[in-house]
């Protein structure tokens, strides 16, 4: 066997080469992914005032000054102590990942070519919070896994299963026929959202910032709803209006009734 | 009078010795911030491809690559080829920002030590969509004008007055006088959100994600209430709580019925 070299100092957030593993940090984020039994992990890396929080983690912490952290992250990343280091979660199936169990209602939230990391983990976020089952993304156009949708997810990313489809249309047909009516959100759309029926299972559909769904995804809904916003104002934060969203759909649901 | 010195190049992004200046960049924000009459502008700086867009524009646009935009502004900031050197909007006044037009109804959005500008910058565009009157933030533990901070609020910033306040609890007062009713978020509180009446003139007031409302902030509410959450979920991205809360305040105006 070859004597083992002295090995060079590890590669920081570059990804390339390492079988796409990346950092997830921060507190929340972190946690979340150590509590995830899907989630392949690599390395821990906290700093010591934070060593007793994560005693028991596998895997074993190792104890870091912050710029011993920050070394390891992009530049700017607000990490508070905490760095781990994880491949990305296996792909997630469109059947198993949406269908709706017995007796529950379901909502999915399905993203057309949302591209801002920040964006798609605040969505998840909020998609953890009232209770989606899944998340749609197109397999190009959106954000791969990443720090920094992890931190914008808050934990959401360990919670919410993503599917990532080649064809936004067909997934839309699968979602039909798996029970659940689709409501594309469109500023130019004549129902207001308040006025559908929160019943029943739920695809909402939200398009890029700027672009709005695209013309055959919105014409694969079942129903384009609009928010009302004051004049001279066209558009919300796609999270902003994602987070309405999910809101209205889980508000409704029979079981908090 | 002693002879000019030969200038050395500008200051890019820093505002120090500039008379607190700024640039705001990106076309949404640059464009509300010249149809904002009380905006002082000093240089606009657009690319090849925006000069038509910006022909008419005061100051006159200077044209410069992508490049040249770039260095004007902080690393990463995505400017979308226009770039607006500003002086921060003149201090809005409490009482004649918040003072509630005849037969109207108004909602203020109160952020009681939110640091992050983006966020600040998120919920502002969420006011102007919703129609709030003004938001008010503290003197210190909240963000100055910023690139962006306008970036996040595309806009907003401009149609929606900012009052900053040395002391949050005196302004819930001042509020309360103006005929505010003033409701907290707190994850904790036992009334649900969407239990309350949304009418009459309203405060909504969201504290830092981490910490929530200080005890005293919470103190001077008349009535908390929080948002439904999935179990094992404890809290939402501020400016997404905001957008929703936002929403129902606008959301049952009279007059949208």
């Amino acid at each position: 066997m070859a004597a083992r070299k002295h090995r060079r100092p590890r590669p920081s957030h570059r990804t390339e080469g390492d079988g796409g593993s990346y950092w997830i940090y921060g507190q929340h984020a972190v946690r979340a992914a150590l509590a995830n039994p899907n989630r392949a992990r690599r390395r821990l890396v906290v700093a010591a005032d934070h060593a007793e929080t994560f005693a028991a983690a596998a895997p074993a912490a190792e104890i870091s000054d912050r710029d011993g952290i920050e070394r390891l992250l992009p530049p700017g990343a607000v990490h508070q102590g905490a760095a781990l280091q994880v491949a990305p979660l296996p792909a997630a199936d469109l059947r198993s990942a949406c269908l709706p169990g017995d007796g529950e209602r379901s909502c999915v939230v399905v993203l057309d070519q949302v591209t801002d990391p920040r964006n798609v983990g605040a969505i998840l976020r909020s998609a953890a919070a009232f209770g989606a089952r899944a998340m749609i993304l197109t397999r190009r156009h959106a954000p791969p896994e990443s720090g920094a949708l992890a931190k914008a997810a808050s934990g959401g990313l360990e919670r919410v299963p993503v599917v990532r489809v080649a064809n936004l249309v067909r997934a839309l047909d699968d979602l039909a026929e798996l029970g659940y009516w689709r409501y594309g959100l469109d500023a130019g759309a004549d129902d207001d959202i308040a006025d559908i029926d929160f019943d029943g299972n739920m695809v909402l559909l939200f398009g890029a910032e700027a672009a709005g769904l695209r013309r055959l995804t919105a014409q694969a809904c079942d129903r384009l709803v609009r928010l009302p916003m004051a004049s001279g104002v066209d558009s919300l934060n796609v999270s902003a209006a994602a987070a309405i969203g999910l809101y209205l759909a889980r508000c409704a649901r029979p079981d908090d009734a």
